[in-house]
């Protein structure tokens, strides 16, 4: 488990807003592909508006004809109709707006290091389901298709939604694959027994703590046969929640995942779990450590301290891992281990 | 809308305990159908156990081989592994225990009106994800099949499982197809547009109040393209959610269906929505004062006061409607209208 030397890879500095008036708060939590020879990065890009005294200003977007349109309510703070509700938003007329927004840009790198950040957003809102974002992109490929999966935020929660692209170039969307509250959802890179498997992570609360359930599909756009797979245990590392994180890996020894535990002081950290090959209910072995856990500077100092969150990984023919990873809700950084490092971790 | 005169038609005194040691606290929110010249009820009964002085008595479900097994927990208050947590349960050596676990119990009548409740529960918990209790049945028949969902309770939370039967004798589980927190599953009684829909209600809170959303299928197992169709209102009848109530009625003018508001005072109360025959997301009309709401004694004082909720309605041939309902999570009702005066009521 080697950080890069070079990290944080991608900092909010090297990334263009996409819109005049907006400002680059993070650029973190992306997902990872190896398509066409280059590694793509799937960014997460939070924004919020260039502050202005005496004013707030919320970026938002309004739908027409199914197309979003990136908007800024800027408002004088002695308004009588505009309320500051908390440390994420503002209330104008009624109505809700969170101070910032985030959109997916795609970085492009030949080594999977020095990356070029696109100027322009890949997938951004563009039904009411996003009108509040779009946010922590996963990709699996199956055949020569790349589906993305990605939080969309609204009104009515935070869900997951599906898009299909075959070139990075232009995206389909497929709508919201599973209902809110959930997100985390890593699809694995096959069928298994017949059917399409994910790891998701339903906002499920009875006596335990939000968990990651196992789904499956015979087509990808519906899914059914939810099953809870594993809780987060009562240690200081995971006693919050856990979610999934980057598709599971193949490996002889079974479905190897890299998930995420919060725990004490909202700690943000990886673990390893290995799924069984024809059955990946079944949990064969589960990383008592942390695999890793925020150490660095720019792992415990940043937008949001002590955050690390994997959504993103890329395995070489050789069995090497590029492990991408958001550091503090603000950056992008890389670990690179190997397939026969993580199975020798249990 | 008429109440009918012998409500309540079904009270938990007439409805035997599952087991020696549990006594009926309610026999409520009935799905209904009709099936073989009879109307079948589908009684949600929720059980306690026998109060002992000194000790804390509480029903559980063990699992073996895929059988649930109930069993009773008594324990002495002065035991130190005991904790009364509220007014729902108990903890006892770190393990979450309800007082009340409902299971599903089929009642059957010639008229309507006059039911013989079976001895035996119908639907009772079976696999890990129902340990806490079934609960609020629904019924649709399509082709010659009745598709039952019905909310499963864990420690996992509450989800909505599938089961299937063709004679009401046995049952086929087809797991949950919809991941917690989400109930108030409502299946159409044929597809639109070749995909198979439903109602449900995610617990989905981001800026509103949890809502009434659709979802499609192809197979009835596996369920996506998931959005949000209908929100509270802020008024004193739904300020606080809404959700779907029994299937939806086929009629010319659209999709009829019978939803539930919870409003102030914890008032639950019944809406009427029509749905667009071809594009069932859209919605045509919403009635703006509740079709019925808690007045009758029965429906003020009882388990749980001024509840009137339906998972329950049988459509006679000549298009007048039973409309079953549980009144204070106690009772099982009836009120008999019609389509002509629920389309003219709006």
């Amino acid at each position: 488990m080697n950080r890069h030397t070079l990290n944080p890879l991608i900092k909010p500095e090297m990334v263009q807003p996409s819109r005049q008036g907006y400002r680059v708060k993070g650029a973190f939590n992306p997902g990872a592909v190896e398509h066409n020879g280059e590694i793509v990065l799937l960014l997460r890009v939070a924004e919020d508006c260039i502050p202005k005294d005496g004013y707030t200003s919320v970026p938002y977007y309004t739908f027409k004809n199914g197309i979003g349109t990136p908007e800024i309510l800027e408002k004088s703070l002695n308004d009588p109709n505009v309320t500051l509700k908390d440390s994420r938003g503002v209330v104008y007329k009624g109505q809700d707006y969170l101070y910032t927004l985030s959109h997916i840009r795609l970085a492009r790198s030949r080594d999977g290091v020095h990356f070029a950040v696109e100027e322009k957003p890949f997938i951004y809102p563009c039904v009411p389901s996003e009108c509040f974002g779009v946010e922590d992109a996963r990709v699996t490929k199956i055949e020569d298709t790349y589906y993305l999966t990605y939080t969309a935020v609204s009104p009515d929660g935070w869900a997951t939604a599906l898009a299909v692209t075959k070139d990075f170039i232009t995206i389909e969307r497929k709508g919201l694959i599973f209902a809110p509250p959930n997100k985390d959802i890593s699809i694995f890179p096959e069928k298994v027994k017949g059917k399409y498997c994910a790891l998701h992570r339903p906002h499920n609360q009875g006596f335990g703590n939000p968990s990651i359930w196992y789904a499956e599909s015979t087509d990808l756009l519906h899914w059914g046969n939810n099953q809870c797979l594993l809780r987060p245990r009562n240690t200081k590392w995971e006693c919050f929640k856990i979610g999934g994180g980057p598709h599971p890996i193949k490996t002889p020894e079974g479905w190897l995942e890299i998930y995420h535990g919060k725990g004490k002081g909202d700690k943000y950290s990886l673990f390893l779990l290995l799924l069984d090959l024809s059955d990946p209910c079944k949990v064969i072995k589960r990383g008592e450590a942390p695999l890793v856990y925020p150490e660095m500077n720019y792992e415990k100092d940043g937008f949001f301290p002590n955050v690390i969150f994997s959504n993103g990984l890329v395995v070489t023919e050789d069995g090497n891992i590029l492990l991408y990873y958001g550091a503090c809700d603000e950056t992008a950084c890389l670990i690179e281990t190997s397939i026969t490092e993580l199975i020798n971790s249990f």
